[in-house]
Formats: structure tokens, sequence, C-alpha cells
């Protein structure tokens, strides 16, 4: 038995589930939304070879850098090598996150074929986070998603505060639903809603979702939750049940450490693999070859693990 | 502003709760389910003013002790000490633990009200965890009861492996309904469901709760989730929803359990408390307050909280 066989027969067998759907869609975001917020990160080499292991876990989704300031943010420096540097990944979605104009044409000098772009839904981290308005922030934007889509580039959009603010505070679901459908008009092909802080509830996950289904089309939205409180995974469940099939996730919980006051990470891939496995989804992913890319990646930066799957599974 | 006015300001307002029946009791098992498991454990004054702290946040149930073989569960060798320093907390419930007759009459001496008993749905833990089979558990149980009952006394009834078994693997709803029942006949006023190597997800605590439903009331029916794979703040929300209003947590996470193999701490109390406050649900907790008591005793054992909400509101 290998040690892949060794977890699989450790896991549990899934329960009947009353969801209708069975098919979700992960989006790996743990090279860059994980990387980019790790105290230390891996070089280029170190890069590639953890988005060449993701992918042949079956991730079908993996995005794997940001063409943004290498000064404010040194460990996205190297994304063009990055992209340069992959193996033919061509049946793979593998965008990169672009601020405006200059990343889009980084994006494009080398060959991406999809950018996520990022407001905030609320005032204050729009401020402090790109030094504009969420409004001044949409009409930036508008140049950069139209030349992009005009240059054949799928654009994935993500909204981030979309329950509380660390500045402003709550955020009513009234002030995110504005901001999801300009991304959707503007030709985003989905919309991945951000609580940035961690600090939702699936009450408040329900409430926003109920709020964006009045006219929204949820099959065009995303889930993206931060541990921070530890909700994230109930998160996942209520945003499921709201008939969510797609999430923002991040291999060993990258972004944040589990013994670091403050951890912020996003969720963790195995995480989620594991509630959605156990409740008899299907996500194309294969988990046990998952926590040993988790693995590797702890080892690589020299600390544990935050998925506890993946700590579970590894012991 | 005092620290815990600080940490109320920096938590997430409720949102409206499909909910219906917002009272929840929490049953703190830290002091016992949680130090019991731990590496190290504090001398009897730590515990006895962690207990006094937790009874002051508001908690209306604290499991203080077991009276178990001090030579295999030394953690709880000083229990009597324990019950005997502790201040008068008439208006508190503070179940102590017992395994046999034994147990009950140390419990009697010092002046418990309230004990708990425990067994297993599944045979192969009942074997290793307590050497006997699940039937041979329950008549040498009978008479404790019995006996405890017509001393006064409450009798709580805890249910181990409920989901799963680290040495019989899963366990079907149909093998643990009969066990929840026959400790409800015997006069437990209430049976504690647990998935002690923390592997359900919502999806299996739903079909659990669904099969006890059909012949139990539900009211007296509570969750204990450990958070081995990170689904039991999750659990929890499904129990929730399937009507359960009575959840055994841990302060700062503490525990875990020695004989479930990859078992690590209860579901931590201050987590439990950011869901259910969140979900605009009533526990009479002071969660700022609450997590001074879990930051307190993590630095009596020398080590980092296990709850992810004390280490974002300690930050």
């Amino acid at each position: 038995m290998t040690e892949t066989d060794a977890m699989a027969a450790a896991m549990i067998a899934p329960a009947p589930s009353a969801l209708t759907g069975d098919a979700v869609r992960l989006v790996e975001v743990g090279p860059r939304d994980g990387l980019q917020n790790e105290a230390r990160y891996p070089d280029t080499a170190t890069k590639v070879e953890l988005i060449t292991r993701l992918a042949a876990c079956g991730l079908s989704a993996i995005e794997v850098g940001a063409f943004v300031s290498p000064r404010r943010v040194p460990a996205m420096a190297d994304t063009a090598q990055v992209v340069r540097s992959l193996p033919s990944l061509s049946d793979i979605s593998l965008p990169v996150l672009v601020p405006n104009m200059t990343g889009l044409e980084q994006a494009l000098s080398v060959g991406c074929r999809e950018i996520a772009v990022f407001v905030s839904a609320s005032e204050g981290f729009s401020q402090r986070n790109i030094q504009c308005s969420v409004r001044e922030s949409l009409v930036r934007y508008q140049g950069v998603i139209e030349a992009a889509r005009t240059a054949g580039l799928r654009v994935r959009g993500y909204v981030s505060c979309v329950v509380r603010c660390p500045y402003d505070g709550d955020v009513a679901p009234s002030t995110v639903v504005p901001v999801v459908q300009w991304l959707l008009e503007q030709g985003c092909h989905e919309v991945s809603l951000g609580d940035t802080i961690g600090a939702a509830t699936p009450a408040h996950i329900r409430a926003l979702l109920q709020a964006c289904a009045t006219t929204l089309p949820v099959q065009a939205l995303a889930g993206h939750f931060h541990d921070t409180y530890g909700m994230a995974v109930a998160n996942v469940m209520a945003a499921l049940e709201a008939g969510v099939r797609v999430f923002d996730t991040s291999v060993a919980g990258l972004g944040g450490c589990p013994y670091a006051r403050g951890a912020t990470g996003n969720v963790a891939t195995e995480n989620v693999l594991y509630l959605l496995h156990g409740l008899g989804m299907k996500t194309g992913v294969d988990l046990p070859r998952l926590v040993q890319v988790g693995d590797f990646i702890s080892r690589a930066l020299g600390r544990d693990s935050a998925s506890a799957v993946g700590r579970a599974l590894m012991r």
C-alpha cells in the first residue's frame, strides 16, 4: 500500500447528501493569495514545481501569480518567470492577478490566457489597499477588462470585504450586489465573493447569497473564504446550500500560519476537499495526493501545514 | 476601552438567522476531556482557577474532572481535590466522569451532584478503551446509573465513535441509536453524541440525527465534535439545523483523545461561541472574557491556543 493509498483508506465514506448538483470546481489560490501573504516565500523553481504538482492532483484552475508592484509585493516579483517556466498545462485555467493596464500588458507579454481583477465592496479597504474609492477602481478597471477581452482573455472578478471590512466594519449585502453586478456586466465570467478577514458566519453568507440571487446568476459566483475565525468550512457549506459550486482554496492553508497569532490564511484546499468528498460531491481532485503537495510546500516554507486535514493525514 | 471591550468591538454583528429556538447551552469540557489529553497538565490550583474563571464567563455547565485510574490518566488524579477546592457554584452544573461504581463512590464522597458515563457505539473502541464489549459496558453501567440516581444525582451519557471508529471504520447510525436510547431509558437526562476522531462531515451528522429523531427526543441530545479534520464548526451548524441546542466544547480547543489515532482537541468553545453569536443565537456566555480564559490556560500549559477565534481576538 502506498502512502496515498493509506491516506485514502483513513478517510471517511461519503454520507448521503441532500445537495443537488454534485460537481464542484476549486480555484487553487495558494501560489498567489497564499504565498503573497506568507512571511517567507519560495524561489521560482519551487513555485513552478508547486503549480505543476497541484495540476497533477486534478485541479482545473490555479491562480499562478500577480503582476503587481514588486516593491509592494516582493513575493510576486517573479510572476513572469513563473508563467514562462510552466510546462504545457493547456487544459487548465491559470489566471494571474492584475491591478491595472501595466499588469495586463505584462500578462499578455508572457502569453497568459486569463486574468483576475479585484475590487473592494467597502470604501475603507479600497482606499487603504489601492488608494482610490470603489467607484474610481471600477472606472480604472473598465478599460483593463475591455482590453483584456478584446485580446481574447477570460477575466475573473474578485470582490473583497463582502461581509466585513477591517476599517469600515460590517458591509451590507446591498453594498456588495451592485459591485458584483458591475463586474459581470463588464464581462467577467465569474465573480469571487471574498470574506477577506474571515469574519463571516454561515448566516452572513446566506444573507449575502440570497441578496445576490435576486438579480444575479448564482452559477457565476464563487466563494472565497478565509479561516481567521475558523468559520470557513461552515461558510463553504452554507454557500453550497445556496447553490454556489466554485470555491477558492489554498493548499496547506497558505497565507497564514496556524501557530502564529492572527493567522489569516485562505481556507485550506485539503479541508474543503475533505468536506466535499464527505458530502458525496465530485471535484476531480485527488485528496491524498494533494495532501502530499501541501506537505511539500509547507516543508519548503519551513512551517507546519495550516490544514487540519493535511496534518491529520500526514500523521 | 478595556481589552474585552476592544474584542467585542472587533466582532461581527449577527446576521438574520433562519434557525428557530435561539438558546444554546454549552457544556465546557476543557477541564476534563481537554486537560486529560494534553501532553502537560496544570496543578490543582490552576485547574480550580480555570474552572472558576470559566464559570465567571457565564457557562452553566462545566465538566470538572474524572474519577478514573490515576495510573492510566494521571491528569485527572487530583479530581477529588479540585472538586473540594471549588468555590460555591451552586447554580452551575459541574459533572464528573465516572467509569464504574468505585468512581461513583468517589464522586459521592466529595459531594458531586452530577456524573457523566461513557459508552462506545463501536466494538473496537470499547474493547481498546475500556476492555469490554459495548453490551458488557451497558451492563456494567446499569448499576452505576441506578445507584447514582438513587443518590439523587443527575447522569449525563456520552456515546463515542458515533460516526467513525479508529479500529472498526465507519459506524452506521443504526448502530448508534440503540445505545443512545438505552442511556436515555436508564435515566440519563442528556446524551452527548461524540465524533471522537473528528471524521464526520455535516452530511454524516445530519444522517445520524435524522436516524435519532425517528425514535428519540432531539432536545435530549448534545453534539460533541472534535476538530481533527477541521469539520467541527460545520458539524455544529448541521446539528443546530437538526434541532440540537447543546454542545460540548473546550476552551482554547484543549485536548484530544490518546486512545483515538489522529484525534485532536475538542472544538474550541471560542469558535462555537463566535459561530452561535454570529447566527444570532443566545448562549449567556461572554466571548471576550472567555478568550482571556483561553489565553490564561494556554499560557499555563506553555502552548498556543488551538482556537482560531482565540488567536484572532488576542492579536
